[in-house]
């Protein structure tokens, strides 16, 4: 099997804030909504059944790691948590923090506003809040 | 803590298939997809942080099972999975079957299409199928 790689989309739409056990914790670079994807390392992974058990393990831990961490950051109405992969197939973990009064609410976010890329200003500033947080 | 009690409109969105170790497994009334959904008995979980980590870890291998067992009956071009929780807060899982020519398809299921009930023959049909293959 191939080294794991991360898809070319995923970094093209995020940026990375910290590199846990198993997954990649990026920001996607869309001001709308604060978004985080989880990424596990696991070369050829597309489904939940494509990991191990104890990766699986691994990885329900991490995304209610982040949540717990950027709870206080956020203070989100609703944490919306999806695997999906229509259309990049590597597995991935979108994790949402979600406010009655976001562009989406009540829907899920995909599909129904276009992307607001931050500033350089806003993405240093925010990455550096949650790369705080996110590490142990 | 109250004992937990099925959320009055999952209930009314779905049929039970099968009573697993933490979560009801259910399915969704909606011929467009094949979609379930599974509810963890755990009086008062909104987020997965409410959830203790062996019950976790007990939810993710759950929705691992699921798709395993249901790959061969579906055999879908990609799972969805998805704890959003915006219009009902109890913690609820969706695991739904995706299919490159679905009405939502690249999209996330919700919001795209009406929900298309089965006819009491089709749900009959198709619970009998899926219930023979989420059995241990």
């Amino acid at each position: 099997m191939n080294a794991w790689q991360l898809d070319p989309q995923l970094a093209n739409d995020s940026q990375p804030l910290h590199s846990a056990a198993l997954c990649d914790i990026r920001l996607m670079d869309d001001a709308n909504y604060p978004w985080l994807i989880l990424v596990p390392r696991v070369a050829g992974a597309s489904e939940l059944f494509d990991l191990s058990a104890s990766q699986r393990r691994t990885l329900i831990e991490e995304i209610a790691q982040v949540e717990t961490a950027l709870q206080g950051v956020f203070r989100p109405d609703k944490w919306n948590v999806a695997a999906l992969g229509n259309a990049v197939a590597q597995l991935h973990v979108h994790v949402i923090a979600r406010y009655h009064n976001d562009p989406a609410w009540p829907l899920p976010v995909w599909g129904r506003t276009q992307a607001r890329p931050y500033t350089p200003e806003q993405l240093s500033e925010r990455s550096r809040v949650l790369i705080a947080r996110l590490q142990p």
